[in-house]
């Protein structure tokens, strides 16, 4: 995958006018889909992608329970957007915070029984939504290819930690 | 690009675990190449990508201006979203915004010579940003593969509009 042709990512190089072209079309469609993704959640779970992103980590996570710490590097917030963004999702009753006793600061967030009951409803709408909107977009081959263009961006950044 | 397969994209299959596992790969991994992108911006112009798009789409608007209305549906953004980060903006003094004398509540926002500056130094940096991070992770023909995902991604959606 990073293999790639020699001078190719070395030097001061700026994109060509078609890459940056390329560039564009997937952020703007990436975005698009993704918003797409958030209206149909909301309007058939009263869930937010965010809300989503919380309940799928804690339904599964070990006892349905995770250090808010942890919750936080495992969805790749911020803590203090996540600590805003629990508040909102405990008082709706959708999770349950209770301090840690053996780690100072480390609240340990709860799925709570409406939690996990808003999450297994939004589960078969959201699967639809997605294969809707993301899968049926594609031939078979073109989702492959998909595949294979996260796998190329997934293995190029991970190599390339913090330049 | 929506010629399909007879009976994909029909009834309430949902998605299999093959294409479940692309779909999370790859929205992964764009979120995951957005969250590096925001880091180098802010880390080399102090900007955030919010900040980024705002500057870009008043860069690029006739006069550099634009009724905050308009700039809310160019960059598809919640218009209280958008004018609680103008505000920020506007006391970093990067855009400026003014009522508009013939339509009531339509402000106009302009492009200050400090966020015109701001924008034209973070421009060479973000483009580089850009091309190590997303265009060298890829051979020539998985830039194209990418480039095919997003147009037929779009062209699904555009087709699929409010289901």
């Amino acid at each position: 995958m990073t293999k790639a042709i020699p001078e190719r990512g070395r030097g001061r190089r700026l994109p060509t006018a078609e890459e940056l072209r390329i560039w564009r079309d997937f952020v703007e469609t990436t975005e698009a889909l993704k918003s797409r993704l958030a209206s149909r959640l909301q309007i058939e779970s009263s869930l937010s992608p965010g809300d989503y992103v919380v309940l799928l980590a804690l339904s599964e996570a070990q006892d349905n329970q995770m250090r808010s710490s942890e919750l936080a590097t495992h969805i790749g917030w911020e803590r203090s957007r996540l600590s805003h963004h629990l508040g909102r999702m405990e008082r709706r009753g959708l999770i349950r915070r209770q301090e840690c006793a053996t780690v100072p600061r480390g609240a340990e967030v709860l799925l709570t029984p409406t939690g996990a009951e808003a999450f297994r409803r939004s589960t078969v709408p959201h699967l639809r939504a997605i294969r809707e909107l993301f899968v049926d977009a594609f031939t078979p081959e073109q989702l492959l290819a998909a595949g294979e263009t996260a796998a190329a961006l997934r293995a190029h950044l991970d190599t390339h930690q913090e330049e």
